[in-house]
């Protein structure tokens, strides 16, 4: 048997053989959203583009202010519309987002004017007295023309979409979707729709990789499931590897006799076997044909899921020109305890309880895919550690993957 | 100036006034993903649905055992077939997810077996003796027939499609996609593509709406732009009421004399003005059309996007049949501290370090959504309350919105 390798190890090394994929191709900004940027965004514009006032109320210019003087009103400018200069001593009416009329420095909000026929007093105290630049949002105060705002590699969210479309942005250079190749095995699945004979159960881990793969983003090139033969192994996988970027099996991957992946895999390219120290999800496969990255996830549908998402989901991450910023854990207080150190990593499929408290949900050693849609993310515990009532330990919550 | 309204109690009143609005329609099961359930599901089948090997070993009736009896091999079950009975005092090679046989009640995984041309021995030591069961998943331990598997209004996740399909289903009842009208507002917004005059901004609410509902899982049933006078204002809101279950606007919700909207709304139905005490984005405008709900944004962008998330995410999830679990916050500590105490509740953009603290991001006051684009989620500070740096706060990571 062989040795454990540690689950930083295996990581590691998934991420280092990962490399971009995929080409890019510029496509209206409005579609973008949850694409990969394949350019860094600098600003061609500053934010504001010009002064502007940040309340409804008077501009003026600040020299020409004494408490009970009065300012007649020489122009309106509501946002939108481009002012003329200030004439000295008067103000103008201002309303939020308009133009700075050149010789004014100040706005006050006009729930501080005094407003009469003949013009507006801004009668302040002298514990609140007026400040040149009061209200006013200076340009460039945001961003400034040419800095950075968007990275290469990043996921378009909703707030990159406003935050480029403030910068007149109608297109972005966007990674190619990243196309999964999907190979389910086990002569016992049967696809659901189908009559069960006995010894046999649904097929899970097709849908469920492919909604995983999209959930991601990318694109499911081909989902095919093949018998526990070398024959019919190996013809699933020439197929995949024509259609695929880069390809995510489902069992086969033990040394079992009717394990066929393996042999199939180091026919076709260069293999390794891991047995990783992790739980649920020991075996993986880890393989590259003709420069396809392939990756054997256990068949266990427990398995298949934590494997997808702290091996699968980091190695099509890469591959699809997405720089996955590190997965964020929150410090969470475990509510219960458990005596038995383990030599591996465990991630624990726990629900936070009212009392925010994570809670181990009960079905941990099932293969069942209902643990995970009871409970609300991972409590990872790292191997040879307690977890002990009232401690913390490092939470990735499931809307995080 | 009307009273600030409390957080919780603005939010209280959204969500009480707010129904589901949509229909349900039956959907291919691989459709589903991030569409809502409209039924409960109860497993039609028992998970397993008959006793299964848990490892690749050997099958035999713990009452024959002894720790030098040599078991005859009497047949060979891998996964996907039905076994034969049991032949007493001899096993059966299994296979991972192979059906137990009758007269079988343990498993010894291959590595632990001794196997020669006659037969196979077991040859335990007294301190791990073989027990009845042992790698066995008895029939039903993870789902037992008839177990609610996933409730009405549940969000459906990559897991969750797993699981269903792991019981055989094909399809599934899910609610009509919510559809959402976007009005903005504002003279001064210019759409992306054209050029700018004097005083003119890029819409940037527009497109950012538009990616925030199509996000949360909803259709944009059209998203439109109306300058700044009652007729455009009056004309936008009746087109989008043809087409829309809720409708959102930025913009035109102060007292300002630019704004329309509230106006407009007060002549077409009921209407509530509100100034929330949230930071950043007070007023706020909750209306009901001839039975479609309105929520009126503040203009601001980072306004407009801190008062979707707590506002208008809630309002749509609730009318497009969702249960929002109530969104869980993470205890995160303070890497900054900030002496005011202010009389609202605040939403500060923050970062995590590497150091696992939360930082402030510098441009909070910003109208820009650089901040949001820069930072990981917020850290809310109930008012009335001091940031002190080492203290746990409430923090809501992006990705769980």
């Amino acid at each position: 048997m062989p040795e454990l390798l540690p689950f930083e190890e295996a990581l590691k090394a998934i991420e280092d053989g990962a490399s971009q994929l995929v080409a890019s191709e510029a496509i209206p900004l409005m579609d973008s959203l949850n694409r990969i940027a394949a350019q860094d965004i600098c600003a061609q514009q500053a934010v504001p583009a010009f002064d502007n006032s940040a309340m409804d109320g008077y501009a003026f210019c600040i020299e020409d202010w004494q408490s009970d003087k009065c300012f007649p009103v020489s122009q309106r400018i509501p946002a939108g519309y481009a002012p003329e200069r200030l004439t000295p001593n008067t103000c103008a009416r201002i309303f939020t987002g308009a133009n700075i009329p050149t010789g004014a420095n100040i706005v006050v909000m006009q729930e501080e004017a005094d407003v009469s026929k003949q013009g507006v007093r801004f009668p302040f105290s002298k514990s609140n007295s007026p400040k040149q630049g009061d209200n006013i949002r200076p340009k460039g105060q945001d961003i400034q023309l040419g800095q950075t705002v968007l990275a290469k590699g990043t996921k378009i969210t909703p707030m990159h979409i406003g935050l480029l479309s403030s910068l007149g942005l109608t297109e972005l250079k966007v990674f190619k979707p990243l196309r999964v190749g999907i190979l389910t095995t086990g002569d016992e699945l049967v696809p659901a729709g189908h009559p069960l004979q006995k010894g046999q159960i649904y097929n899970s881990n097709g849908p469920m990789l492919m909604a995983l793969v999209r959930h991601s983003g990318y694109v499911v090139a081909n989902c095919l499931h093949a018998e526990d033969t070398s024959e019919a192994t190996e013809k699933a996988i020439t197929e995949l590897l024509q259609c695929s970027d880069v390809i995510l099996s489902s069992g086969g991957v033990s040394v079992g006799e009717e394990d066929h992946v393996k042999s199939i895999l180091q026919k076709l390219g260069s293999v390794h076997l891991w047995k990783i120290a992790i739980k649920p999800g020991k075996p993986l496969v880890h393989a590259t044909l003709s420069g396809i990255p392939f990756l054997g996830l256990p068949g266990n549908p427990s398995s298949t899921l934590v494997t997808y998402h702290w091996f699968a989901r980091r190695l099509l991450a890469k591959s699809a020109g997405q720089s996955l910023t590190c997965d964020r854990p929150y410090p969470v207080v475990a509510g219960f305890s458990r005596e038995k150190t383990i030599k591996r990593d465990e991630f624990i499929r726990v629900a936070i309880g009212d009392d925010g408290l994570a809670y181990a949900h009960p079905q941990q050693s099932s293969g069942a895919l209902l643990a995970a849609c009871e409970s609300q993310g991972y409590l990872h515990i790292k191997a040879h550690s307690n977890v002990e009532y009232g401690n913390h330990y490092d939470f990735y919550p499931f809307t995080g993957f």
